[in-house]
């Protein structure tokens, strides 16, 4: 199933069903208003949400309409919280060697994970209103997860279960704070404005095979510009999302409308691009001595899209456009 | 005014307009059911709101009722989001001091703050389960704002508008994961379980002149198991809370209902004690080579209350058990 947000001037949309191609959509509205109330009455909305999906897919639903990514909102458009793990161990390996970061000593057994602002979520075509190009315009290919209630002390073992649907995200970063954050210890606040969403957010067997060990088994398609930036695949995540949701949950419980994030999207195969251009920065420092690649400035555009084995697009796409903030 | 949110069942409670002596109650409802919903709507909620709040006062609402701290949530008992400052200066110098942690190169003139998780607040007289008493459980008593629509790049001096209400808050901290994380940069995550807050939040024109140029001047008395444990007063913030917000709201915009907290309140003079265990260990190794006072244990209780000038009670007093989480 897929679901997706439109905007109607309320800060949390209308939810809507979207069919597999991504082409039409009905309101769920006679079931439920909005993907918060969605998440947090899972077990109630599932069964009906689905009869609606199946009946749009095959056509027979009276007031579908055609779905414009252009009127999406995230999914969820704002969140109660937002977790986002470093679940691909190459990508921090990367970053380690090049930028001289101090090892994390238990840095293959224990997940790194920040706590992310959550209240102010983009549509994937939404412009990313930012205040200075000299702040290392960045962006984040990642995979991410919604989750209904999770009681405290998660085991990985029981939390795949509260994994009701999977999200793409663009985790926008402004890389000048980021080293200046990580040294205070406090964390990422301004190197983390607001993060953008794909269009839809979908059931994990939605995926077939490409959801399985708690993971998305599909590169994402990442372009810059317009040109091929990289096509990274989420298999390679060394940290389960089931493994990133216990870690959430160790100290207390989470909500549902949780958003749990993989982290930007990194394979060890160089010529699988990257998800980030820090990453390429960093490859670059390593092979030839110095970062080669600039930041994104103004006008750039960056476009993030998953396609299934069939070629059929999963999420629809991030496609966005940096844009200087109004003062 | 006053206000508070009582359990209902409900994730967000109901609001009600609470007395000045924290006696009566009355439903907001006609006006607005939530706190969130308030907050989204103060310019057309707040007037009648004061109007209820000064007929309540008067005891000319026939349906108010006797106000129970015991039923109330957390006046917003989720949030969006979650800033928490660490805007004392003395308390960062004594765990630098104290622990040897290293010195930020700019900590007198850019705020430390951390993004906290906002998707659970606990009640003023609600248990606070952990998993265990090898994490080092600690309080924090702190101050807090509730801000409205916040636009990117907002200057301290044009953001004290946006401060709707005020709060009292218990940031439970567990501190065995405090330094293990803080090395890590990535920030608080299991050190930062869910923190708890005082039965009402408060316009700032309630405190009269303790509220001036952005901070609240007046003590927050702690006691731990029944017994004085600090009195520190919220005057002495070297950042203001217009100038948190303007933190907070350097690379984003901050959406309605963001909670900004000060971190623990702390007075360079030690006669008036601390708000949390931690600093009273700093002190205590400081001054006698090691520290002596350990941390909470289950079963123990932390009480912080606010008191204006003639001594009546301002946000009503948090009073909790730490408790084991059910596995």
């Amino acid at each position: 199933m897929k679901l997706g947000t439109l905007k109607n001037g309320t800060r949390d949309g209308k939810l809507v069903v979207v069919s597999r191609d991504l082409r039409r959509a009905v309101h769920a509205r006679p079931i439920v208003s909005t993907m918060q109330d969605a998440i947090e009455n899972w077990a109630e909305v599932e069964l009906p949400l689905r009869a609606l999906y199946d009946a749009l897919n095959a056509g027979t639903v009276p007031n579908a309409f055609d779905f414009d990514p252009v009127a999406a909102a995230a999914p969820l458009p704002r969140a109660y919280q937002w977790c986002d793990g470093s679940a691909f161990l190459n990508h921090g390996r990367l970053m380690e060697k090049a930028f001289g970061i101090a090892p994390v000593s238990d840095f293959e057994t224990v997940p790194l994970m920040y706590q992310g602002a959550s209240d102010d979520f983009l549509g994937p075509r939404d412009d990313v209103p930012l205040p200075s190009e000299a702040h290392g315009i960045d962006f984040e290919g990642e995979y991410a997860i919604l989750v209904d209630d999770v009681p405290m002390g998660c085991a990985a073992g029981q939390a795949a279960s509260h994994i009701k649907l999977l999200l793409q995200v663009n985790d926008v970063s402004l890389r000048a704070f980021t080293p200046v954050e990580m040294k205070k210890g406090f964390g990422f606040l301004h190197a983390k404005p607001s993060s953008s969403f794909a269009p839809v957010a979908v059931t994990p067997d939605e995926l077939g095979s490409a959801w399985r060990e708690g993971r998305v088994h599909l590169p994402l398609n990442v372009r810059w510009n317009g040109e091929w930036f990289g096509h990274p695949n989420g298999g390679e995540m060394n940290f389960s999302f089931p493994q990133l949701i216990a870690h959430a949950a160790a100290t207390r419980r989470l909500r549902a409308g949780t958003v749990i994030g993989s982290g930007t999207v990194s394979n060890a195969d160089p010529r699988v691009g990257s998800a980030c251009i820090a990453e390429r920065r960093a490859l670059e420092l390593l092979e030839q001595g110095k970062p080669l690649t600039g930041f994104m400035r103004f006008g750039d555009t960056v476009r993030m899209e998953v396609l299934d084995a069939s070629g059929r697009g999963v999420f629809g796409a991030i496609d966005q456009t940096v844009v200087p903030a109004l003062p």
